[in-house]
């Protein structure tokens, strides 16, 4: 059993929502519809240790604000800002108080950076190890929500800043490998990344994106949820994915293809996007100041996501299905 | 570090929560303000195998319905309805999906039964052990909702139902002891607890109720909170605290007294609230058809939770201090 089927079993069992349900399983955030003019935006993100971090070389402050910034990523990619936080902590007996202190610091400090408040939330015990649950409640007008399943045949596929850096910063901390300069940048993608809020609120507010979500298990997978929910394919190539310099020159150094990495590693924390072709110089004018964005393909009416060699131009290049080839709690 | 300390830390350092937090960190719920008529309440609750539940005896689908119904108690203890759940589910690598089908039957079910709609969530892997974190937000009229820290001096304190079969009914479960027609009993009200629901509602909707909470940690531990957000002290009576004839009778075979049961033991999830006198009549009419009310004791002006010997009417009886005796998870 996969991720994606213990997802389908509870979906399929969950019932009518009303009228106030305006989008439930399946999506970055469940919608609610708040009154007229506003919708809710409602995400849950676990993170365990020993699966998601190592408590040994992951800095307490840096994993309160990551606890906080991977459910603000999904809140901001349906076009929403954040407003209410809820922890749920399970901490083994005999926890260290300092330790938590400084999470806490972290956690509140990131409830800050991004607006929202810590409303409530629960304090367990746990048999081994640290369990952070945290569900945030944002809001977005009415019509500015973006959703993953409205993706059209022709749409470029855009991506934010660069791809596989958090993958690869997680290898080299587990490997004891992070302390270069280039590989402090890496680690710092994994331990304490910075969801793109500012830019998806410009991108849904500019109404130019027609499908939008965010990239947590590797562009291979999470392209392939998008595909899915819109009754769409995809081409993107492999020449245009874009790579930062840190992991060129570590990819490099360590005799490896940058390819793996910026395809399938997760928690990159990015945004993927699709709008209509022509509309390229109005977003990239709407994401000034806000980093990157780079074109890396295109939607179309076949299925799967479908690697192509080099970059757009040339006829029939060769292409590969890659579709789900991401991070999955669940396959072996 | 206990339970208390914990949650106060983040409470200190929870920030503002603008116009639209009604209430935060403190009681059963959250409460957010939804529109002028009414208003949310969000819960959050965690249940760790080996912890909460021991899946070698814990029925999936029981586990199932529990998981909802602890929060549905707590959206129930501030007066409000159940409308929507989000499920975090951590399972171990190579868990047994015909498990995993009877956990997401009961869970719907428990959803239909309470009238929620399952309406997102996540899907983690563990290192080790079952790890379910449900968010339930419910509504409720403005003008009903009721909170712990509302309780006044010379209120009757009331709880629903009987004391101590869940703690009771777990203890028999451990021992491999519950194969009796009262250790079943008991032991069912700890696999399948039954929210009080309906009686809260009337209680909310009847606006009799001055401060009212769910049974989760035990009595003493419980009305200590109450009393503490509410400025107050309590007396209860030890003779008065109900107790079930299953109950009774079991610890009669075991050599044992009833009331370490009743007064500290968890997971009742009965109500516990306070009224002003001469109120009694009109709150049984309230509840009439919704099972046993018993008054237990009274609200005053000074500090802590007192357990006085026997019942009302004897001049100064043995009193003794019962603050948070009940259940802690960081307590040896």
């Amino acid at each position: 059993m996969n991720e994606r089927e213990i997802i389908s079993l509870f979906n399929g069992s969950a019932g009518p929502g009303g009228d106030e349900l305006v989008r439930g399983i399946g999506d970055d955030c469940a919608v609610l519809r708040l009154d007229g003019d506003r919708l809710w935006l409602v995400t849950v993100d676990t993170l365990i240790e020993s699966v998601h971090f190592n408590i040994d070389w992951h800095p307490p402050r840096k994993l309160g604000r990551k606890s906080v910034a991977v459910n603000v990523s999904d809140i901001a990619a349906m076009g929403g800002s954040p407003r209410f936080a809820f922890l749920s902590l399970g901490l083994p007996q005999g926890f260290d108080p300092p330790w938590l202190e400084k999470f806490s610091q972290g956690l509140s400090e990131a409830c800050r950076e991004f607006g929202c408040t810590l409303a409530g939330g629960d304090t367990v015990r746990t048999v081994e190890g640290v369990m952070i649950t945290l569900t945030v409640i944002g809001e977005v007008p009415a019509d500015q929500v973006t959703y993953r399943s409205t993706a059209l045949p022709g749409d470029e596929i855009w991506v934010s800043g660069t791809l596989g850096n958090a993958a690869a910063g997680l290898e080299l901390c587990t490997a004891g490998d992070a302390g270069s300069e280039d590989g402090l940048l890496l680690a710092e993608s994994h331990l304490n990344p910075t969801p793109r809020l500012g830019l998806a609120r410009r991108l849904a507010g500019g109404r130019l994106v027609h499908a939008m979500m965010d990239l947590s298990d590797g562009v291979a997978t999470d392209l392939s949820h998008l595909c899915i929910r819109s009754g769409t394919g995809a081409v993107i190539y492999a020449d245009l994915l874009p790579v930062s310099g840190p992991l060129q020159r570590t990819a490099g150094k360590m005799g490896k293809d940058c390819l793996p990495w910026a395809l399938t590693g997760g928690e990159d924390y990015e945004l993927l996007f699709t709008a209509a072709p022509g509309q390229g110089g109005a977003i990239l004018r709407l994401a000034e100041k806000e980093g990157l964005l780079t074109r890396i393909g295109y939607i179309d009416a076949k299925s799967g996501v479908r690697l192509a060699e080099g970059r757009p131009g040339r006829q029939n290049p060769p292409q590969k299905d890659v579709s789900f080839l991401g991070y999955d709690h669940f396959r072996l």
